[in-house]
């Protein structure tokens, strides 16, 4: 059994928690946050400790991190406990600067400890069925990706303006879903969008609506498709279209009831967000991070991918600036 | 905080085991089965105790027990732990013999215990969403219920023998749904059946394949149709049509995966069986046990219910036999 | 080119009116009604014209007729068509006595004529993929069949008077959808029905909701239900279950477009009635019955089919009134 | 009754000759064609009289021509008829040229005859419920337009030579769906495109995959992605996000029969491909044009709405050649 420590006890780092203590392969002993009483109290909750970071990093008992804390310590965490001999399982995204992201890969990867960037839709049953019937060849070559990502509500204007961006913030879960599952990183990016939803976004320089293409070297094109408000729900739907047909991932309902009345046939709406929809896939990412450290095998997914869904945000965020398709050089990968 | 003990390590025992230790508002201490090694495994996993039933009988510390033995035994230790001062959660059937469940019934409800039967699939969320709104008028008053019940394989044929027959077995499960849906009990059963899945099941006196109609007093009427085996899996449908529309409950798909060729389009199965389909019905059940134990409130599924499903399935037997309509006497529900 | 001709220019006969002019296969030459006006009406938008029924009979270069009057003139017509040498398309039932069409039956058969009944629904695209599909043996042996046949609205109360009752009139079409799934003909019929759509329906003797079941000599069973208003438009839906799987035939509807906000997600109602989903049913049925004529090849739908589907309903009638199940004897079927 | 000729025999041209054969509202009097013998034949099939394309221009008696020849014709008989007084319904699109087609937009104007351009697809019941729910608000104000276009089969590389490229040949549906749906025209275009599916395409100078962007003045987006070749059939769907929640019109199938074993659910592919799907709709596209011809009301399709299509396609096809985005100039729309 491996013993794990969990580095930020806010909002995501508690989902986390649920995971880390259901399963019988690890056991959380410590948990560090800046809120030392946040700490205490999940710690307390769980039947662990609360320590500081510089204690758990410091801890030769420790064998591995979950790091959820702000992106802006991620580097230097990854940094810091990768040189301490420790696995990690950090946050999405890597950074919000591809310069530094690329400073921590180099470091992580010269100390050989394994490091899984947590983009946990990769361990969404229905995107994991995708996955395989398209790795399986059931629709032949892949051609045409297409990704929808609605949010049912956009976060606070305090957020986004920290946030570095729907692009980093949001859309490098698509940027990773896209690199998943066509393989490699794209040629070029070329990125539209606007503040729809709310001016406020706008004027803290930021979009809440976008449209990104990606376009592989061999012509293969990826399409995202963003918003922060769907109202309705959490909305994530994959499609590929390939050339021997259509793969589609679509969106798990609240329940199974449909009523028809004069008024039409009413069903229910997507789950509503992140929690209800991606609960089971914060279990199994747990859980495949703990059987990779444990058999040594390759992360499922790698520091290194974690810094090419960074190098797509960049570019998407060039190109909004420019109107111009933005390619994505070797340098940018690391 | 109860402290409650289970009766039963088999299958069905060790799903309700995962449930009563999930939740803080349980302690679960004891675990008893005939096969003292079965019980002392499972309570060696969830750290309790292996104790006879005459023990955990006798314990006034233990406030409630959940009875998941062989159905020939349920009506005993309900009455012996109902007159213990414990509350009681049965598996369904109360009984294969209704003259015992009547019997059971008139001595439980002298003790003032609050028992209930563990008619799983009132938890589920899209049959829980469909009787809401029916209740809330959504389509007016009930005229037509329609219920679908098939399983993935049949069991055993040494199983279907002590089984009581596919009504009190199997269907038992629907009738209590119908009863539920419309209110009260029906004022005649109509039953058809055949052994179509394997004669073998016919050899042994049952049926695996079955219709059966229940006509309220006031013509309401509801259909239930089983099957033993549908071989893609476990397929639990409820529809009703009402004065002004129709609700349905469906199937959930084991993904959202859809995949679309020259040979058509094809979607992922219904959820295999049981476990899969009603894991979080599970969870609800006890949770919604563990309220009204606490609280006092009534049991959302009384003893006196699962008497009325047993009446059903005794009308069906007979209606099957005689090819003619059975009624449901007042002296059937007690 | 055939020459045809149309006896009966009511609601049912303008409909079989568009499908007898569209095609170049046949010509519609003549066009009679009880009610002159009505038949001079049709015939004139039509280019036909508008004769007595004697004269259609006694035409002898008339060479089939679609007969589309009330029911109590089906059996007579048949007879004196066939009789004349003329093919016959008739609408169903073939009669509201089961005697009579036995009659009738008899002496159609020693003309030699081809008789067709006018069972629309076989001719239904999605209900005919699924009679292929049956028939390909793509989900086994067949086990179980349900057919749903829901009307959008009761008729009046004066039609119900005359209209035979609900077996006679609308659950027919549903016998002989099971019988041409099936095959054959039902052993034993049970019936469970009431008025609880419009009491006046019950005071004039008749039920507006019923469940009927049907079982094969082998075991088979089929399930029918029937409401005389659904609210929300023509509900009419077929499902086999079978020792490999499950096929279903579903709803069609008014479009493809579906709305979701907050209160859920809304699609369309199905089509509205008869009209609207079986237009190309009537259209196609026309063409099967000109293509038979033509060719000498069997009927699609025999006159002995319109008796079985009749001798159901009879026995459905008794059973009702019994509450016994009832077998459907050689005799009630020619 | 409108006296009306078609111009152009091949396979449109016999499409609409249906439509404009099955109503009473026009009479299809002359049909022409650079192949005389296809010509006469439909004539013949139909009862109209083969003409020269100079003999219906220059007959008076005829109302209305409906233009179906090859593309490079359109310009030049739009300006003759409508100089001659017709009122025109032509094909899309108006031209390869933009400049062309500018040209023939003022020439036309000035006519002040009525020219309505074939977007057949604004017929199609679905997406005409669609853009009804848009318009009524149900939505709320629209941010992000999704159109999903995808042909069956890639037509012979020889017409992909003469067709302009799929922005102007394919594309020009879906750009006039966008500017339909949002109104006016989009202030942006961006385009990614390649050939996937037959390198043959590639060296035509074509792409025969495609995602383009489109972004209208107060930011809402519009993405279109096509292919010419999506095996399972005619992928034609809409998608509209607005403020409220989720319009979609998706495709329609063959039949509505699903069939359930342990390789899960396989339902109907889409309908084949424009013939079978947009049917109805060019029935209705015709009925349209004669209705707003009689009344004089405005063309539910403008000749100005067709030409702001191909000024999308032209922006597009630069879009693709230079990687950047490129702006719609008032001068582009005429």
């Amino acid at each position: 059994m491996l013993r794990v420590a969990l580095l930020g006890a806010g909002r995501i780092g508690q989902v986390h928690a649920k995971s880390m203590t259901a399963t019988t392969a690890s056991r959380l002993v410590a948990v560090a946050d800046v809120n030392a009483e946040a700490a205490q109290d999940l710690a307390a909750r769980i039947g662990a400790e609360a320590c500081s970071v510089d204690q758990i990093i410091a801890d030769p008992s420790i064998d591995a991190v979950l790091i959820a804390t702000s992106t802006d310590t991620h580097s230097d965490l990854i940094t810091r406990a990768t040189a301490a001999g420790k696995a990690v399982l950090c946050e999405k995204p890597v950074d919000l600067s591809l310069d530094r992201a690329l400073a921590t890969l180099k470091a992580a990867e010269a100390t050989g400890q394994p490091v899984m960037i947590g983009f946990n839709r990769r361990f969404d049953p229905s995107f994991k069925a995708l996955k395989a019937a398209f790795d399986g060849g059931e629709i032949g070559r892949g051609e045409l990706l297409s990704i929808t990502s609605f949010d049912p509500a956009p976060p606070p204007v305090s957020y986004i303006k920290v946030s570095g961006g729907l692009f980093r913030d949001m859309m490098i879960h698509d940027f990773d879903m896209a690199c998943w599952i066509f393989g490699g990183a794209p040629a070029t990016v070329s990125a539209q969008g606007a503040a729809l939803v709310d001016p406020a976004i706008g004027d803290a320089g930021d979009v809440d609506t976008a449209v990104v293409t990606l376009v592989w070297d061999d012509g293969r094109m990826a399409v995202i498709r963003n918003s922060r408000r769907a109202g309705y729900g959490y909305d994530q739907r994959v499609e590929v279209l390939g050339s021997g047909g259509l793969l589609s991932a679509n969106n798990m309902l609240e329940n199974t009831v449909e009523k028809i009345t004069t008024d039409g046939a009413v069903s229910a709406k997507p789950l509503h967000f992140f929690l209800e929809r991606y609960m089971r896939a914060y279990e199994d990412e747990w859980t495949a991070f703990l059987d990779a450290v444990t058999t040594g095998a390759a992360m499922p997914v790698t520091l290194r991918e974690g810094v090419a869904a960074l190098a797509c945000a960049e570019a998407a965020t060039r190109s909004l600036k420019t109107g111009a398709t933005v390619a994505i050089t070797p340098d940018m990968l690391g």
